[in-house]
C-alpha cells in the first residue's frame, strides 16, 4: 500500500511557494463534527461507526471527494500508518484507541480528512511555503462540499462545537513548518518562542505536539480558535511568520559578519557527512540536512535543490525509509541503508 | 629558504618501503663527540665554535659531506626553523639555548647532521616503511665519513661516549613511526605499550619525547644503547614493530568483525569532513587522516595512495602550510588555509 506516494516527495515539500528558503509548509486545519452524534472521544462502537458510514456515504455521493484515495484504518498496516504520520496526512493521535477510523487523501496528498480522530472530521490542507490562504481555500473547499450532504455542530454563539474546546468556534488550526537555524546558532530563539507565545500563537517541534525540536525546524501555529474569523487567524499567521523571517535573516546575517568561516565549515562539514558517512540516524539527517539548507538558502551550498533537500528529509524517516526498500528492518539496519539512500541521492552532486 | 622543499614530500614519507601501510618511517640517530671537546652541554662559546669550525672543515674536504645543503641556525628565519622541525630534520631541542649551531642536510632529507645539539654530532637517517638496517646503513655511511677526519670519544669499555649516559655505548637510537588506530579503537594500546616498555623500548607521540599522540601515531624506539651491538638494537627494533603490526592487524579484524558498519562510518565521515570542511586544525586533521589511513589499508578507501596521505599530513603542520603558502599567518587564519590546501590536495579524489 502506498507505494507510488512512498517513491515521491508530498507535493506540500516540494521546495515551491513563496518564502521557500525558510518556510517548508503551510497546514490548515478545520475540526468539524456532525449534528447529534457524540464525539469520537465519548461515543460508542455503534456511533462512531455510524459517523464512518455517514462519511462513506459523502464519498459516494460527491463527486471532489470521489477522486480521493478513502482508507479504513483497519485495512492500514503498522508500517504504513507510520509512513502517513511522517507524511503529515494522518496525526499520531489517529493511531491510538478504537479503530474505527477512515482518512480520506485528496489529489497531490495536498488534502486529507480523518474520520474519528479527535473530532468527527478533521480537514487539513498543505501547501509548500507560506501559503496560509491557498491552504485554507483548499480546505474549506472540501469542508463546504462535505458540509452539503452532512449538517455540522453549530452554535450560533461559538461557532463550530469541537470535542476539546480549544478547538471551538472556527475548529481551525493554521500552522508553518519553519527552518530557524540562525536564531538557534545566535541563541535568539528563546527570547522569539517567548514573544510568539505572548502573542498567543504556539510553538512545537516538527512532529508537532509534544515533539522535540529536530533539524531546527518548528512548528509555529495559533492558539485561539475562539472569537477570532477564519481570516483574522490567516493574517495573524502570516504576519507572525513574516515577522519570523526578518528575526532569521538578520540573524543569519549577524553570523555571516561574526563567524562566517564557522557557519560555512558547519555547512560544508554537514554536507561532506552526508554524502559519505555509513551510519546516520534519521535524528542526525535532519541536523544535517539543517545545515545543507542553510547553506543552500544562503548561496553557500549552490548545486542542491530545496526539492532534494526536502526529498531526503522525507525519506530518512524510518517508515518512509522502509517502504523506499521495501523491507521492514530493525533500527540498526535503518541507520545503515539511511546513509545508502542519502549517498544515492546525493551521487552526483558537489562543488 | 627551504621553498623547494616545502612544495615536496620528503623522501622519507613517501609512503614506499616495508610494511608501509602501518609504518611510516624509520629513524637511526647516532650521537658523537668531538675527543678533547667539552660536551656542547657544559662548553664554553669558543669550544662550541671550534666544534662548528672543525665540522665545516670537514664538510669542506670530504665529497660525500659537501653534496648536504649546510645552514648556521643563526641563518634560519624561525619559521624555517620550525619547519625543520616539522621535516623531522632538526629536534626541537636544536632550537633551545646557544645557537652556535650548525645542521647538514642530505640528499633527499633521508640524512641530518646537527652540530652542537645535546651532542656534538647528531647523525640521523631516516627511511620510509619499516628500515632500521637501510637507516643504519645510510647513518653508518656519514658517520664513518666523518671519521675520517673527527676523533670521536670513545672509550674501550663503553663504546662512544655521550652528553646524556643514556645515550653512551652505540650512541644509538632507534625508532620507527607507527599508525595504530586498531589498538587504540580496541582499546588494547595501554596493554601494548607496559609489553613494549617492559621489554625495553620507549613509546611516544609523533614529535617526540613528552608529545601529545595525535593522530593514532606512536614512536617506538629503543631505550638502551649500552652493553648492545648496533645490529642487536636493529634487529630489536624490526622484531617488536613486526610484533606490533601483527596485533594491528588483529585488532583491526576484530574491529571488522564486531563493527564493520561503525569503523566504514568513521573512516567515512573523515574522508568527507577532509573533502568539504572550510576550518581545520592541525591536531583534527592528523586524527582524520588516521581514519583515511585506516581505511586506505584496510581497502575502504581505495582511491588514495600513502604518499598524498603523508603528504597532507606534512603540509599541515603550521610551518609547512606557511611555507607552503609563503606567508606567516595567525592560527585562525591558518586553520582556514589548511582547509583549503587539504580541499585541494583531495579535489579530484573520491568514490
Amino acid at each position: 500500500m502506498f507505494e507510488d506516494m512512498s517513491k515521491n516527495p508530498a507535493a506540500w515539500l516540494s521546495g515551491g511557494g513563496s518564502e521557500s528558503t525558510v518556510v517548508l509548509s503551510t497546514r490548515i486545519r478545520l475540526a468539524r463534527n456532525v449534528a447529534g452524534c457524540n464525539y469520537p472521544t465519548t461515543a460508542d462502537a455503534d456511533t462512531r461507526n455510524r459517523i464512518v458510514d455517514y462519511f462513506d456515504s459523502v464519498i459516494a455521493r460527491s463527486e471532489l471527494l470521489g477522486k480521493g484515495k478513502y482508507f479504513k484504518a483497519t485495512d492500514i498496516a503498522d508500517l504504513d500508518r507510520d509512513f502517513l504520520v511522517e507524511r503529515h496526512l494522518i496525526s499520531p493521535a489517529f493511531l491510538n484507541g478504537e479503530m474505527s477510523k477512515t482518512v480520506l487523501i485528496g489529489p497531490a496528498e495536498r488534502l486529507s480528512i480523518m474520520v474519528n480522530e479527535e473530532d468527527h472530521l478533521r480537514i487539513q490542507a498543505l501547501s509548500s511555503g507560506l501559503d496560509a490562504t491557498g491552504s485554507f481555500d483548499l480546505a474549506q473547499q472540501y469542508e463546504t462540499e462535505v458540509g452539503k450532504y452532512l449538517e455540522y455542530d453549530y452554535d450560533k454563539d461559538f461557532g463550530y462545537l469541537t470535542a476539546c474546546p480549544t478547538n471551538a468556534g472556527t475548529g481551525m488550526r493554521a500552522s508553518v513548518l519553519i527552518h530557524l537555524p540562525g536564531l538557534v546558532l545566535t541563541r535568539d530563539i528563546e527570547k522569539l518562542i517567548s514573544r510568539i507565545t505572548r502573542a498567543g500563537l504556539i510553538v512545537r517541534g516538527f512532529y508537532g505536539e509534544g515533539s522535540d525540536v529536530l533539524g531546527n525546524l518548528f512548528q509555529v501555529s495559533n492558539q485561539n480558535t475562539l472569537g477570532i474569523s477564519e481570516s483574522d487567524i490567516l493574517n495573524q499567521i502570516t504576519h507572525v511568520t513574516k515577522e519570523i523571517i526578518e528575526e532569521e535573516a538578520k540573524a543569519r546575517q549577524r553570523l555571516m559578519d561574526e563567524a562566517a568561516d564557522m557557519i560555512e565549515d558547519k555547512i560544508w562539514r554537514a554536507f561532506g557527512i552526508l554524502k559519505h558517512s555509513r551510519v546516520l540516524t534519521s535524528e542526525e539527517v535532519m541536523n544535517l540536512l539543517s545545515a545543507v539548507r542553510l547553506g543552500h538558502s544562503m548561496n553557500i551550498i549552490d548545486f542542491l535543490d530545496v526539492a532534494l533537500i526536502n526529498e531526503i528529509l522525507l525519506l530518512s524517516q524510518p517508515a518512509h525509509l522502509q517502504k523506499f526498500y521495501g523491507a521492514e528492518m530493525d533500527p540498526n539496519k535503518r541507520d545503515f541503508v539511511r546513509a545508502q539512500m542519502v549517498r544515492e541521492k546525493l551521487r552526483n552532486t558537489g562543488p
